[in-house]
């Protein structure tokens, strides 16, 4: 039961999914509207890095990848939260337990290994440089531009999914075909856009500031972070309102942003020789999240961005992109490769779980910038770290999200939100710095 | 200060404006995909006739129009509600003072009316069959073309205003630059979908049901409702969930028709000789909701359906949008005829507005299909009735959302919901059949 399968979207989830199904024995048709990324030069001041976890490597795993991805990656073990004078600098853990932290990765690194796969997989055709200008969504048919030609391609298969990201071009055919089909769809932008920036790396290629951490500087309305790269550079990330005071609409000079960062970030300013030039350069991104439904007709199918845009701050966009692979794996097993019923149990199984990791990843901003200086959420976060190292199956709204990837993100949602709840209230009315184990044994019973 | 200004789409609300912003002094170009509507036969299944009411005719005022719709309306003074056995037909008037009714127009009738003043107008050039290409949102641009031929229409203006309903294209000039613009954009369906129908005219054209009143055949899951025409019949249609049991899903076969019609609608069987031709031949229309933000440009606005769609089941969209026009008018009076302050004040003003009606649209299908029988609901109606009929302030939730237009819908759906509780509560608890008034007296300083 061989299908012909066109996949539009050669990027972390597309290529995943185009490995996945030709090792069950499909033809892959792979197409992508960008050159080949590992010719190129990287384009500046689009999202290089990433935090992989574990239900982004448990898909990994299902490709037989997953220690490759790891050799290119670097552990980060929390957070590390700078506060505005530089004088604290607080490590905050991601969990109690010492085997649970996440990756620092680049996209194009991770890419990379998945287009070198693909590329050696006999059932998998790779086209670069195609633009699709209309998707039929009934009958699994694309029709496109090789990019910078008017060569027209024209290609039909029996499955069409489309991995093309946020922006999809194969969504655009659901839309097109909206009060028939009725679908449903919603797309919201943050009032909060971002901007990426560099600390290069230290002489010999060594890191200037802790390696193994996800570096924050939260100042409530807004916050910058930093991932760690391999070569000793960090990629810089400011989030800020465009709107605002401050706000991206105020920082039009280069002594307005200059001033901006020695008043806020002075400790990044030492940090970042090219602060301002990368700054001028680079471009403002926004933020959005897509919800939309139904997913599929009977040939067709939205995965990853595609299907569920969310904004960057669980760290999950990705993670949750490649577990689509997983998940759509374990229906197509479940119906025996009969497409159409995986489909539709697939988005049964799936919707709840990314429309609640696209709200988790909205509150979690609240939570980066604001939050995590905050004595009774620092007083939290300790309780949960003992939590996690004296009861195996204790884990925290974070934990639940990034390490268990056997629990759904609406599951993680519920319980984490009820925990989360019922620890700030414990840890408003209770002084938490000295508790013993007969006291942390009733906070479990009371949260399990 | 009088300025260009392109109007895409020449229905209610696009007239309407273009007749009210030629009076203030501008040059209008009102562009209309369609022929022109008074030329052409109208086309089978679409809605045509509709309940105007007092924001409609405070809008139909401003250019001196109330009068003349008025003369081909049919006044509506309740919900006549049948019973599936024809024994029970209890008319349940829209208010307890006799000057609040509902009209029943057509569609095709009021919109000649306005396109007949509209072509009278000097300042206005109508231009029909022109099909929207591209709208350039920025700069106040459209390309189209005219419909039937390849003959390109390129065109700029001071002003663009997209009243060009549900499905706008000059929307789509907004959706395009989404990321830059940050275009939040959701559209959500019903799973109840529509058929329009048909009761013709007794003999000499007389009304085989009474005329003066919206009939409803409630059945809970679905229903049908009948709007009277000036010709003596009546518009006819049916909700009915696309799948379920009933559904559309259920209905392809002549028989399978006249089976559920005979079941559920015996009395629409004697009363429609055609219902089972006419229901094989019509096609079965969707049920959406759009919210959009931001709504404008400094040089670009969208008004009506195209901003704002809702479904039709509170009688509100064409009043709601012609209301659109009233506003726009009362902010550019406010601004001087600065265009980019008014759009900014008229979204703020008039948004979380439309956002309460298309959520109280939504809310009413279930009341319309659902508790119109219900005698809780009956109870409460007759003391709003009374209510109204003894004490002049007092305006039930429909009476505020239709009789009001000084009251914007926001604030109509908050004082309505909290009436409705209050008084569905009252009715649950008290006998409320012999009600003195020292019982009114006290029920009404509980809602004031």
């Amino acid at each position: 039961m061989s299908s012909n399968v066109i996949i539009c979207g050669a990027g972390l989830c597309g290529t995943l999914l185009a490995l996945r199904l030709a090792e069950r024995g499909h033809r892959i048709t792979l197409l992508e509207k960008r050159e080949d990324p590992r010719k190129g030069a990287l384009v500046a001041g689009r999202s290089i890095n990433l935090a992989l976890s574990d239900r982004g490597l448990a898909a990994l795993d299902l490709i037989g990848l997953k220690k490759r991805a790891l050799d290119i990656s670097i552990p980060m073990l929390g957070r590390m939260i700078h506060s505005i004078d530089g004088s604290i600098t607080r490590l905050l853990p991601y969990s109690g337990r010492p085997d649970e932290f996440i990756q620092s990765i680049s996209r194009h690194g991770l890419n990379a290994l998945l287009l070198d796969a693909a590329g050696e997989h006999a059932n998998i055709d790779i086209q670069f440089g195609i633009s699709i200008q209309h998707a039929d969504v009934r009958h699994a048919r694309v029709a496109g531009l090789k990019m910078g030609t008017t060569e027209k391609i024209d290609l039909s298969g029996d499955i069409l999914i489309g991995t093309d990201g946020a922006g999809s071009d194969v969504r655009q055919g659901f839309m097109q075909i909206g009060s028939n089909i009725r679908f449903n769809y919603r797309q919201d932008w943050l009032d909060h856009g971002y901007k990426e920036l560099e600390i290069p790396a230290g002489p010999g290629g060594t890191w200037s500031i802790e390696k193994n951490a996800l570096h924050i500087w939260p100042r409530h309305s807004f916050m910058v972070i930093a991932l760690p790269n391999l070569d000793g550079s960090f990629t810089v990330t400011l989030f800020l309102a465009f709107d605002g005071q401050p706000g991206f609409n105020q920082l039009n000079q280069k002594e307005e942003v200059l001033d901006f960062f020695q008043t806020q970030f002075p400790e990044l300013v030492q940090l970042m020789p090219n602060l301002v030039d990368d700054f001028m350069l680079h471009p403002t991104g926004a933020l959005g999240t897509v919800k939309c439904s139904p997913w599929h007709t009977d040939q067709t199918l939205l995965m990853g961005d595609a299907a569920h845009a969310v904004v960057p701050f669980y760290g999950q966009g990705m993670n949750c992109a490649m577990e689509d692979v997983r998940i759509l794996d374990q229906c197509l097993d479940l119906h025996n490769e009969n497409w159409s019923e995986a489909f539709n149990t697939y988005q049964l199984l799936r919707k709840k779980n990314t429309d609640a990791i696209a709200d988790l990843a909205v509150e979690n901003y609240t939570e980066m910038r604001d939050h995590v200086d905050n004595p009774n959420f620092i007083a939290k976060r300790q309780i949960e770290m003992q939590l996690e190292k004296n009861y195996p199956d204790y884990a925290s709204k974070y934990n639940l999200v990034t390490f268990c990837e056997d629990i759904g993100y609406a599951d993680a949602k519920e319980r984490g939100h009820a925990q989360d709840d019922w620890l700030l209230d414990y840890c408003a009315k209770n002084d938490t710095r000295n508790l013993t184990a007969a006291d942390l044994d009733k906070i479990y019973s009371e949260l399990m």
